[in-house]
This record gives C-alpha cells, structure tokens and sequence, in this order.
C-alpha cells in the first residue's frame, strides 16, 4: 500500500488470540498506526476479558479497547431474520458464519466513525468467503473506508514464518499454539465451522475431536425428549411456554440440541471465491429453529406464499453466503419475506433423538389448517366435489390443446 | 353423464381392493360398460395375483384383466429423474405419492388404445391431489379420452351407504372391510404414505401403527451402519460395490432404511385443491438417495450448476406434486437438470442411524474439490490471494456507489 | 342454483349497457332477488348518467343506484404500483384489463357488506380471464359471498336468443345493438382492448375501424414530440414540470400518446383457462409510463435490485392476468418492488413519434450514475483497473477448474 | 508480470485498427514474444485485408495472420441460440456486443493451441464488460491460458501518450487517429455500439452523427414495409418465401430493419464491474427477429412453456451479459429452452415503420390458436362454460380459508 493511501488509523477486529495480536502488532509495525481493537461477544463460548489485558499489553490505549456483547442484536437483527426465509445453502448449509459477518462489519464500521479511524482490518485469509462478507458489508455501510486483509498482504506464508515474525516482534506466543493447530474454527451462538488441515480430505470421515458443542448421537441420551417452541410472526419467543429473549432462545435450544447430537453437518461447498471446500458445521439450535419454523408454517402460512417464498430462499441464501447481507437486493428478499409472516405465530412439538428433530405436532389460533375441508367424512357442503372436475378440465385444457397438436402432426 | 357421452368402454386402474371392486361393478352398473382392470405391481408390497380371481368373479374377461410389473420402469423413468433435481416438495416431502400416477395414467391410456376403449377410470376421491394427477396426465398424453372418477360422480359419501350398494350389487365385501379404516394409505417402492381419519388432527402425534415400512427409530439398532452407493449420471447404480438396476436398488435401500427408521415424515402440506392436508410419509431408500445424491453433486457438481437447480427445484417439484409430468415446463425443466448431471458419477459414503442419514465421505475421477487450491498450506501457486482484493472492490463497487448516493443525499 | 342457496340481494357490475341491463333483468326474473347495481367511472370514456336512468328504468330503487368515480383510487393504488414492476405479460401486454377487476370486485364486496347483500354478480363469460381475476379477488376479500356469473347460468348462448329474452322480458334494445357487435370491447384509464369476431383470425391484420384511442401511427404527427416526466419513489408525479395527480397523468399520457399513435398491440396470448387468443390493445399513457420508468430506474436503481425486479417480473404479471391481485404471493412481490423504488426519483425525457416511445435523456439528485468511474478519461483513482484482472481470475476460477477436469478425463 | 511468467508466444485479437496495432507493438516489445493475430469478419462491415498488410508490416509472418469470415458461424451458434430466449437485459439490451465475445475466444484458444501458443491478449480496458467476456471464455475453454490484457497493464493512460508510444515505436499512426475519436464503437452483424466521450452525459440526447446503420426515424419511408419471416424450431429460416443461411437473413433484415429507422436504443446499464454506463446501441435486425420470435412463439408455444421461459430470461440474458456463455448454468438454460423450440415453426407477418415493427399476422401448421375453443359464437362443445365455475371455487379454496381465517381474528 503506497504510503499516501496507508491508514492513519485503524478499527481491527479483535479476537484476542495469537493470529489478530500478530495482525495488531504488523498494523502497528508496517503502517506505524494507532489501532483500535474491537472484540465481540457472539456467543462464541470464550472469556472475551482477557482480551483486554492482551490489547494493552500490545499497546493499546484503554480507551481504544472495545469488548461488546452484541448476542442479542445477532440474534434478533441477523439469525432470526434470516430463519423466517428457511434459509439453506447448497440445500444443507444454515449460514451460521456468513450471517455473523455483516454484524461485525457495521461495528466495526461505526467504531471507525466514533473514533475518526481511516480504515478498519480483519484476519481473515485471502481463499476464503469471510474477507469478502467482511468487505462487502464494510463498503456498503462507509463506501470510502480502507480495509486492511494482512493474510492477503503479508508474506507470512507459513507457520513458521508466522511464529518467526510474533516472536521477532514481542508478540507472545503460547506454548500451544507454536504447533499447527489440526484444524481452523470459527464460533458464535449459531454454530461452529471447522475446516482444514485433516479435514482437508471429502473421502474421509471427520474425527470425533472435531465436534465441540454436540455429542455423538450415539452417546445421546436413549430416550426422546419433547419440546415446544411458541412462535410469533416467524420468531420462536418461548420454549415449552416460557418466554425467552432471541440470545435466550438461542443459548437454550443449543444446550438441547447439543445433548442429542442434533445439528451436525459435513458438507463440501462452492466458495463464492471459487473453489470447493469442506466444512464441518454444528448448528444445533438452528437445526431446531428450521424444523420448528417449516412446522408453524405448515399450518399457518399460504400455500401461495409458501411456494413462492421457496423459489425465493435459493437466491437468499447465496446472498448471505456470498456476503451480500447489506445490499438492496437482500432487502427487497428480506421485505417480501417478512410480509408473509404476519400470521406465522402459534406452537410446535418437536422430538429430539439420537440426532434427529421431528415435528410432531403443530397448533396455532391463526390456523389454515380446516378439518372441515380436508375430512374424509361428510363435510356438510364446505367443498364440493364437483368443482374439482372443473378445476381440472380447465387445468388440462392447455395440455390437450398440445396432444391434439401433436396427433394432428402425426398422422400428417 | 349425458348417455350420448357415456362410456363404451373403460380402463380401470384396479387394486383388486373393496373399493376399486366397487367401483369396477358400478362403472358396469352406471354405464353398461365392458370394463378393462389395470393393476400394476409398483412394489406396493401386495400380492397382485388375488386381484385377477376378483376381477374374474366380478365378471371381467381374462382377456380384459392386465397386471403388470412396473417397478424397474417406475424407478427408471420417473423415480430416477425426479431424485436427479433433489426435488423435495414444502422443504420436506419427497413426492412418493405424486410420481408414481403419471405411470399408471400412460399405462391405462395405452391400454385405451390397445383395447379399443373410450375412457379411463380410477378410484381418487374429489378432495386429492392424486384425481388431478392422473386426469392431467391421461389428458396430456390422449387428449379426447374419457375420465370417469366415480367418487365425483355417485353418491355413496358414507361407509355405511358404499357397504350397502356393494351387498347389494354382490359384490363380495371381507369382513375387516366392513368398518371405517382408521386411516387411507398409498404405497409404492417409493414410499407409504398414510392420511386422513386418526391422522386429522394436526396437533396429535401420529400413532405408531400406522407406521408400515419403517421402525421405530428408538428399536432401531444402537450402532450405525455405513454403507456406499456409486452414481453413474446422477443415478444411484451400485451398492457397496455391487451393481443393481434401478428397482433393485430402490428395493435395497428401502430395506436398509426401514430397518434404521430412516424417511419417517408427519407433515402439514398444501394441496393443489386449495386447503391444507396432514400425512404421514415414510420414504427410507428415497431419503437415503436424496442424502446420497447431494453428497455427490457436492464434489462433482460445479457451483453455478448446483445454484441454478436449487433455484429451478421448487418449482420442478410443484410440476409434479400438481400433477404436470406430461407437460411442456416439466420437460423443460428435466432438459436443463440432466444436461447438468453428466459428471455427476462417483461414490459417497453414508452412515445410517436411528432415522438418520449423513454423509461422511464422498470422492470421485470427476471431482472438482481441488486440495491444491482450497489448502491452508502453501499452494505452489494454484491461487493468488491477491487476486481476491481485486474480486472484492470491483463486486462492492455498486454497493459504495449506492452508499456515496445515500450520504450525499443526508449530507444535503 | 337450488332454491336454499338463491342470493336473495345481489350486487351487479353494472355498465348501463345492453348486456348487463339484461343480467340485471334476469336476476329479478330467475332469482327474484333484490339488485343493487355498482357502476364505476373507470375512465372508460363513457357517460355514466345515463345507466342510472335505465336502472331506474328496470326497477331498481334509487337509493341502490351507486355510480362512482374510481378513476383516482385505479391509477394511485392499482395501476402505478403495477408499473413499479414494470409488469408485462408474454413479453408485450401492459395488463389493462386485468387491473381493473380486483378494484371494481373491491367495490362489489364492500357495497354487498353495507347493503345487506349476498351475492355479487357481473357479466364476465364463462371462457375468459374475466370472471377468474372478479371471483378470485371477491372470494379472497368476503370468503362466503355468492358470485353470479349469468353467462355460465344461462341458455342464452347466441345474439338471437338473447335479443329475443330482453323483449320478452321488456329490457329496451337500442337499434343498434340488433345485430352481432363485430368484436367485444374493454376499457378503462388504462387502456382498450378489443377481441372476438372479426379479430379472431391471427393471421389476419386487425382492421384500422378496431383502434379507439390511438391515431394510425401514419397518421400521426410528422415531427416527434419531447416529453418530460417527473418521478418520484417509482410513480409519475409531473408532466413537463406541472404536478398531476395519478388519474389526470394517466389521462395526459394517453392524449399525448394517442395523439402519436403510441400503444398499440396485436397480441395472441395465453388464457388462465387454456387456450390462446387474440387481443388488440391500445394503451398509449401506459406505455410511455413503461419507458419512463424503466429510464428513471435505468440511473437511480442498484443493478442488484433491477436484476432481482426483472427475474420477479414474470411471475408477478402472471399472478395480476390470472386473478391473482389479492394473495398473500402479489402482496409479498409488491413488499419488494415497493422496498426498491425509494430513490427512484427524478426526470425522464421521452421521445414520441409514430407510434415510437424513445428515451433520449434521465437525470436525478438520487442518480447512481457516475461518470467519474465510467470515463475513458483519466478517472482520478476513482477506480482502478487492476481490480479487474483480480475479478475476472476469482470468477474464472470454478470455470477453470471444471475445464481441468474435463481434461483429464479427455487426457484419460 | 515476472519474467518466469511472461509469455512466449501470443494469439492477438487484431482488428487492423490503430488499438490493437500499438497491442501488438507492445506485445513484442515488453515481452519480446511471437504475436499471432486474429481477425475475424463478424459482420463489423469493414474491409479485413488491410489488416494483413498492417500486421506484416508490424513484423508478422504471413503464416501468424489468420483472417477468417466467422458471420455464419456467429449467427448459427451464437445469435440464434441467444434468439430463442427472447433475451434482453435490463429489459432492452439485445446483448449485441456480449454475444460476439465467447465467440472471438474460442477462435483465440483454438489458435493458441494449433499455433502451440501460450498466451492470447485482447484489446478491451480494464473498465467494461469485454475483458470479463474474453477472459471467462478463455478460461472455460483453456484453463492454464494466460491472458494479457494490455490496457490493465500499460501506464499508457491517455491518448497523447499512447500516440507517443506509437510514434516512438514505428507505429504508423493515420492522421484521422491522432485526436482523440469522439466516442468509441463495436460493430458487429448482430450490432453497432457506441459509448464513451460525447455519450458520457445521460441527460444529454445522443447527437444524430452517433448513428451508423439506422437511418433516422423522421428521414424512415413514410409507408411502412410488410414481411414474412419463416421459422424452423425457434430459428428464422426464410425471408418472405426465400430460404436464406443465416448469416443472410441477419444481413438482410439489417438492411431492412436500418431503412425503416428499426433498432435504436439509448441506455444505461449496469456493468458487471459495478458501474453504470450509457450506451448507443442499434441492433436493427435483432429488433425484427425478437418480435417475430415473440409472435410465432405466441401462437405455437404452450402457457407453461412460455411462462417457464419468461421467468428464465433474465438470468440467461444476465449470464452472457457478464460473459457466461461457456458455464455449466448457461448450458442448462439453453438446453431448457431448446427443448420448448421443437414445434416453433411457422410464419410470421411483421410491418416496419418510422421505427416501429409490429407483429400483424402468424399462422403454422403447429398453432395451438383454436378457434374453436376461443369463439365467441357457439363452440360445439368444444368447451364447457360451467367447468370455470368449478376451475375458479378451487383456485379460490385457499383465498377464502385465508379470508375466514383473517375474519376469525378480526372478529376476535
């Protein structure tokens, strides 16, 4: 970067571990900065405190060290909206890295404004989908921001070089982390990811020490548990009928979907970036969320608008996934979709066992669900049979007018 | 029906059951009408032999009684192509039901033709999908035949009224036949799936005999078992390396899935006739294929391919839930799917648990997963992380025009 | 209809014309029902006095007369916010007639609540698109109101048999109405449509005495005419920098594009109930309104978004043409057109000539374009052309990898 | 570009112009490699042969300079594919530029690997579209190609440096070439472009000396023009009873198109690299052909088909907008929209005025128009009216449960 464009100030995204205290310290170092550290609570299930102590260790201003607890805006601004839409990637995939980006972003974004920093910075690697989530985001909300990506800048290219470089420059190193680690996490009260190193190999089962927040399913517990989430306007509020906030809900359906090994996902995807990779992925309590909320749909949404809300999820879902959370396209998706969930409220009854989540009952007072239709019995005049030879004659006619064209070309 | 429109002589899709045998006699009854009864072996799991010594005793000629084994064509032609779009319908079902009438409709009108009859008959109530399936489809393919759905016609809207008119007309009533089923089911190789009565309620769980091919997941066994299917195309060709035909494979995967409770579905969906239905599906070879086919579009199946079928999905997948096999947009659509499949041949490993399905491993000579590309570790040149920061300016180059635009008209 | 579900107070569109003097007539003769008669001043272009003399004429009571000016509520709340779509059915036809049923059954319904009635009626035939987009939109506002459609009733299916009906039954027959109509008309603010007879050859040019609000374009004026229209959050707000209300810029535009020959379409297009036809409309204002928006769109709308309209287009044309105005799908579509329009604002300059409607200038303070990014000159950094290589080598990478795979099976 | 990557022997794409005659210089100069040029008539209308001369006199050696007529293959493959669709982008771009890029590519790879060269090069900047066209293709096609694109590379920022840089390198620089040229264009047999300079400005109307094969509107004959185009499976195959190839029948309906003033469109866009950009476009042939496709489509076509295919337009239109022609997706569309185009065949009449082509006439022996079905007058019962009835209760169903639903609670 030419020095006339090199930041003056910059808003990291702070982690508190070895690999962004070695960016904290390059920042410093390659472009002589101040920096400004921000460090969220996303329900990553770490001690974010002793990022503190790591920060002024590093240098940092107490006034520039910022530790946020940001679940509840997480949950309520980026998780739950994107759950009303079912939102799946590559048919599987429930997003749980790419919705937090967007939210790290815009404080990134606005710590930037509040303290005249030039230029933010994240440590997130060049092959990945995270440095262009981050970027994307940050240029939507502050289009003349710098974004700084040192794994793109650097040439730090190994470990080695890495822990060379740390060591060079008064970072300290734990004892633990000079090794490689055998794969790469990231974490937040939606899930955790693991990718590479062993995990680098389709062909090859995942090693059990790769999963952190769920059991194996088959050290689940024997017998099923049930539960029922109340739902309102497409959010889940209460579970077996005690009100949660989103963060709550969150942290509660996690802890019970972790006990039954629910949510676990191996999957190889398409990087925006271009390339397949392959992920491991534990999402309990979303995996709970999707089936819970496919549930209170089934009996309080429109079939018109359930179909079309399903033509639009693929289109959605890549939005996310490719980094797109604040863009006008996400939002005209995000409008239609939440116009449909007005009446998406009332309660559902999961199972839970040995990995899976079935819905096994669902009730709402904003049901579309009529016995009196649907029956086998006498249904005193609600539906006539009759209409439905119409609705097909009607419906066929089109296709008759094709076989008759066709017969006719036939026998020439 | 006026006489003038009346019937000569009909094809009957004939289970060999109560209701299908009053319905051949009251087609005799009504219209006079020589009857020609098709009954297809569609691995529903009954002996279809019975059926020929019914339709004798209710005074069908020999000549005029066909049964047919239809499974290989059933899996090739229709089960086959449909599991190559991952075509699930509402984000759940797996269209057992839906697929297999487009069948039976080609074979009754061909039947039509080789006989010399004028119309076609089946047994679908007025209230179902299945009446529109198989009158579209017999409509698209012969498009001045005749339908007779004797339940739109008649009056014997009771249980009570049917078991008169049978005793009256001698047809032969069993005596477990004289009460109300507790529940309606269909059944092929696909999948069973079970409706109506003690299933109304969507609040309650389904009771536990009504499920017929699948157990229990809590009597399944306590260790997984692992197995590995090859795809040749996109289609499921080999089991653990042994090489089987399309029913072949149906029928094993049903074996292996049923005995882990695999593919049990209890679901409120939308009917193409307007209200809301609950059934209770059970599909354990199909959702084993669907798991399988996923895990190896996943390495095989480039990222603009993959988007684009999950885009065009839900609606192939409403074509055939409404019942529109034979017709323009469904071709249309199976045109643009199967140009995509042609590499998508390989072999995905699948673990099998209490009702669970997951992929754990997956390779292929067509993969396009590239280590060298995606690795942690130095990739010898195959990816310039440089080349991203460029990617990611030019995609936000819109968004920070947006944004300069949305500042500029704040800032006045 | 059996006697116990007779309407007992009907509703009827109500044109004062020949055809629904004689539905009202018949309403009182078949039904001996009270008729409440609705006419709306569409913009049809036709003086509505006269229908309340020949209301009163057939009998019915003064104060169930209602005669409405509905020309501001059309245009402010169903044609501009279908323009914001920029909705063309089959690629040509600008939905005149189709917008205009769910308003006038809006009426019905609402007059039937506060006069006591049960029923609507009008006089839609039973082959076309009509009585769908009347029904559909009538059962999804009053679910259990009674919809008469004489023409699907009735045996009066040729000109003979009607004329002679209404002089038995003392309805006057103007002279002129004697004889066969040489095609049926629709019209409204937005625009005509004609069909039937005479046009329903489409190999046959449609004869020049057909057009009602367009000049042949041959005729028209030899120099072209500039246009400036002001527009505000996607709807037309000023034409030539005067202010207008919806209703009288819809009546400007089409004087101004009459007067040129603007709008004319000789279309075959797919009916809702299966089979084609052929129409000729003339809807001069709203192809001008199509071009303008689509010129202030062109520099004020985010590619993202426009792309995103133009693939939900299709889809929320098709729902309008069949009927579809008042479903939870139209309403979430709108949700997100209207989420795209805000800043669509601004001055558009058309040129009308012959028949031709040309944009040739936009401008706005809430433009997106930016000619320092776009110039061949020196752009001042405002973009760097580096990026472009780092773009296109990330966009090309799954590209490439396919290709690479596709070698070495070709390499064996 | 380092040394060890610089290329040895380059495929140019040479258009003889002053551009890419200073791309070639500069080719041998900075990397001191072999230069093949490529040159190909796409129907650009000018003579090729000069640019033999110019490239030998530039140092090639006869055997290196391949010029090649590619109109029949261009319209063959590439237009009429593109024709099918009906696609525009951006509701109005006939994607004449896009269109030709793939094909240039492909001759560029093709050479490369018959000439055992290493590299191609093009003459597009780093600001437009063209690059990514040219390099996608590239790439798809040669995945371990490397591609120079000078512009992006060069410091030759403007034109007095680049006249510099000629001038000192022996270069002949035509005296017409000296200043800077007022706009730039692409031509092509599908198009002529122009953009840049005097266009910059979107508010200003483009001046009249822009235009290049139209003739003004206003200086258009003042009688109109009829003509019958013949069609074979989507593709136009004969001019008012004349078989023509297909390169002939774009030429002859430019010429026709271009007398009557057919085919211009001012724009601006959205470029795949973020920014908006105005363009001159006329496409008079292309004009002609979208609306005779549109009207033989609209008689032979089935509803779903076509609805299928206008939901699919944009994203097929988008895909080789942004340069996708050789992509699995795009491969998918079109093998969906080939598959609607079997019985697209007949003639269509079509009237050329001032501007303006409309459709008057369409007849095949594939129509499915059936006058029976749509008459007005009797139909012989080729249609039950009461059949609507039944049509319109069951697509109601769910319009009145949403309805009853909405009361219930309203009515608390």
């Amino acid at each position: 970067m030419p020095a006339a464009t090199a930041p003056k100030k910059v808003v990291l995204a702070y982690s508190g571990g070895l690999d962004t205290s070695i960016i904290l310290k390059w920042l410093q170092t390659e472009y002589g900065c101040e920096v400004v550290t921000f460090t969220a609570d996303l329900g990553q299930g770490e001690e974010l405190e002793p990022a503190r102590a790591k920060a002024e260790l590093l240098g940092i201003a107490p006034e520039n060290i910022n530790i946020v607890d940001v679940r509840e805006e997480f949950v309520r601004d980026f998780v739950f909206p994107m759950f009303r839409a079912n939102a799946v990637y590559e048919g599987l995939y429930l997003l749980g890295t790419s919705i937090a980006r967007p939210l790290i972003s815009k404080h990134l974004v606005e710590l930037a404004r509040k303290t005249g920093a030039d230029a933010i910075a994240h440590g997130a690697t060049g092959k990945g989908n995270d440095q262009v989530r981050f970027e994307l985001a940050a240029y939507a909300l502050e289009p003349d921001i710098k974004v700084i990506a040192p794994w793109r800048e650097w040439d730090l290219t190994s470990r080695t070089k890495l822990i060379e470089w740390a060591e060079a420059h008064q970072v300290p190193v734990p004892k633990d982390k000079r090794g490689e680690a055998p794969f790469s996490v990231d974490a937040n009260l939606l899930h955790t990811s693991s990718e590479g190193k062993v995990l680098e190999d389709p062909a090859e089962a995942a090693p059990d020490y790769v999963y952190q927040r769920t059991v194996d399913p088959e050290a689940a517990p024997d017998t099923p548990e049930f539960i029922e989430i109340g739902y309102e306007k497409g959010d889940p509020v209460s579970l077996n009928g005690k009100p949660l906030s989103p963060a709550q809900m969150l942290t509660a359906l996690n802890e019970l979907g972790g006990r039954h090994g629910v949510g676990r996902l191996d999957l190889v995807e398409g990087r925006y970036v271009g390339m397949k990779s392959r992920g491991i992925y534990e999402t309990p309590g979303g995996t709970i969320m999707l089936e819970g909320h496919r549930g209170i749909e089934s009996i309080t949404l429109d079939r018109g608008a359930a179909h079309l809300k399903d033509e639009l999820m693929p289109k959605y879902a890549e939005l996310i996934y490719f980094g797109y959370w604040f863009s006008p396209e996400r939002e005209m998706l995000q409008a239609a979709i939440d116009r449909s969930q007005e009446h998406v409220s009332g309660t559902v009854r999961l199972k839970l066992y040995k990995s899976s989540v079935a819905c096994v009952g669902r009730w709402s007072d904003r049901s579309l669900y009529s016995e009196a239709h649907v029956t086998f019995e006498e249904d005193a005049g609600a539906y006539d049979q009759k209409d439905a030879a119409g609705f097909i004659k009607i419906n066929a006619l089109r296709l008759r007018l094709l076989a008759m064209r066709n017969k006719r070309l036939k026998d020439g």
